[in-house]
C-alpha cells in the first residue's frame, strides 16, 4: 500500500502500480458450532464461512491456505489463513471491520497483515502452539466450560511433566495420531516444548497444557494430552509415555482427549515474510 | 457435624444430638438464560431452580436468603444463598455433588459452608464485590463475549479513575439507581473502592471495573459503570461524576451499562458466622 487509502466508500481500488502480495488473516473461532476448519460441501465450516464473506467483501472468489486444519469442535485464537492478492489497494482496517460485521457468530478476524507474494499460511509456518485446558474436581466450570475438558478426578502435574519430557524433541509420532491417517506418510515431527501449569480465567481455575512444535499430525495434541492425563490420574507411570512413543502404534498411547479443550493458540512465521 | 458422616446411601440422617445451624451455598451462574436471581412464578430464575433442586435432594421445602438479588442477565461467581437447617447431619461434599448433578445448565454450586443458626446470606453480608468487563475496539470478543459489554470505542482509563474517586466513600447514591426504585428508601451506601484495570481471559483483553461496597442499590454498579464509560470515551469530564452524585437525580448520571458485563464476584462475612 502506498500511503493511506482514500476513503471513497469502496474497499478496493486499482492502484496506479499494482504490486502482488498475499493477505494473512489472524482468526479466532469458537469451534463448538463448526464441522472443523476445512471447507466441506453441506457443512458449516470456518473456512467455508470465511471464504463466503471474503467473496462478498472483495468481490472475487478467494481460496485460502490455512496454518492448522483444526477438527470439529477445536477452537482457535491465532489461526492464520492466507490468500494471494493481485495488488489492488485495500484498506485493511476497513476489510477487518467489514468481514467481522458479515461473518457468522463464532468467528472473529483479529488482524490482517500483508505478506510477500506467494506466501502460504500453511507452508511458511515454522511453529504452531496449541493449548489444552482441563478443569478438575467436583465443581463444574461455567464460564470456561465451552473451552475446557472437565474431568472429575484430580491431576498430579509432576508426573505429567516427566511424561511430557519424553515427548519433547524430534520423534516419530506415529503412535500419537489418528490410526490410518498416517499410512505411507512421514510421521516425524519436532515438539519444541510441553509446559503444564495452572491458570485462572473468568474466576475459574484450569490445568493448561501448552504444546509448541514445528507441525502436528492429525489429532496429535489431543492424543498427547490423553496420554498425559492417564499419567496425571495415576493410571500409568510417566515412563509409559516413552514406551508409547517407541511402539509406533496408535494403540500404545492414551485416548484422544475431547476436541472442546483444545485451542490453536498461535502460529509462528519468519519476520521476512511480512511486507 | 460430629466426625465424618457414615455413607449409607442417604444424604441426611438424624444425628443423636441435632444442632440447628444454617447452610450457605456459594453459587456461580451464567445469567444469560435466567430472568434474574429472585424466584418468580412462570420464569426461569436462579433461586427458583436452586430451591427446586434443594427440595428434591433434602426432601423438604427450602427457602433461601440471598446476598445480592442480581437482575436478569447478570452473572455471579460468588453469590451466596443460605437457609436454616434443623441439624440433621448432612454430608456437604455429597450435597454439593448431588445439587450440581441435578441443577440446570448455567448454575454451579462451588462450596457449601455451615453457619451459626439464624445466619442470613443477605443480612449478615458486610461487603459485596462486583466486577464489570468491557471489551473495546474493532475485534469482537468470542470467548468472553457472554460476560462482557462490547463498545467499539477506546477507553481512556485515567479520567475514568479520577471520576471513580469521586464516588468512593459514604454517599447518597440516589442518582445511581433505577429511578423510582428508591422512593422513600434510604439510599446512602458506602463504596469502599473502585479499581479500573486491564485483564486477559482466554486470550482476549478487557477493561475490568471492580467495585467493592457494603451494599448496593438496584442497578447501582451498572449506572456507575455507564457513568464512568461516558468519561472514558471523552464525552464528559471526570468532575461530572461528582456533579451527578450531588444532584440526587437519576437523570444526572450516565446510562445503565448492559447486564451481561456484570458479575457478582464475591460476598464478605465476618469470620465468626462460620461453624
Amino acid at each position: 500500500m502506498r500511503g493511506p487509502t482514500p476513503s471513497q466508500g469502496t474497499l478496493t481500488q486499482t492502484a496506479s502500480a499494482p504490486e502482488s502480495c498475499a493477505l494473512a488473516l489472524t482468526l479466532a473461532y469458537d469451534g463448538t458450532g463448526f464441522a472443523g476448519f476445512a471447507r466441506q460441501p453441506d457443512h458449516r465450516t470456518v473456512q467455508g464461512e470465511l471464504e463466503r464473506v471474503l467473496a462478498i467483501v472483495l468481490r472475487r472468489n478467494i481460496e485460502t491456505a490455512v496454518a492448522g486444519r483444526t477438527d470439529a469442535g477445536v477452537h482457535a485464537l491465532g489461526q492464520v489463513a492466507s490468500f494471494q492478492w493481485d495488488g489492488a489497494a485495500v484498506d485493511r482496517r476497513e476489510l477487518l471491520r467489514s468481514v467481522n460485521a458479515l461473518v457468522t457468530e463464532g468467528i472473529a478476524v483479529r488482524e490482517i497483515r500483508r505478506a510477500r507474494a506467494g506466501f502460504s499460511a500453511r507452508f511458511d509456518a515454522v511453529s504452531r502452539e496449541y493449548r489444552y485446558r482441563i478443569v478438575t474436581g467436583s465443581v463444574p466450570p461455567l464460564f470456561i466450560k465451552r473451552v475446557a475438558w472437565r474431568i472429575p478426578r484430580a491431576l498430579d502435574l509432576e508426573p505429567m511433566r516427566e511424561a511430557a519430557a519424553h515427548l519433547v524433541g524430534e520423534h516419530d509420532f506415529r503412535s500419537f495420531c489418528v490410526s490410518g491417517s498416517a499410512e505411507g506418510k512421514r510421521t516425524i515431527r519436532r515438539v519444541v516444548s510441553i509446559d503444564i501449569g495452572e491458570e485462572e480465567h473468568l474466576g475459574e481455575r484450569c490445568v493448561v497444557v501448552k504444546v509448541i512444535g514445528n507441525a502436528f499430525l492429525h489429532s496429535m495434541v489431543r492424543v498427547i494430552v490423553g496420554t498425559l492425563v492417564e499419567v496425571g490420574v495415576g493410571r500409568r507411570e510417566s515412563a509409559w509415555a516413552k514406551e508409547a512413543l517407541i511402539a509406533q502404534d496408535r494403540r500404545a498411547a492414551g485416548p484422544t482427549a475431547p476436541a472442546q479443550g483444545l485451542t490453536l493458540w498461535s502460529v509462528g512465521y519468519r519476520d521476512e515474510v511480512w511486507l
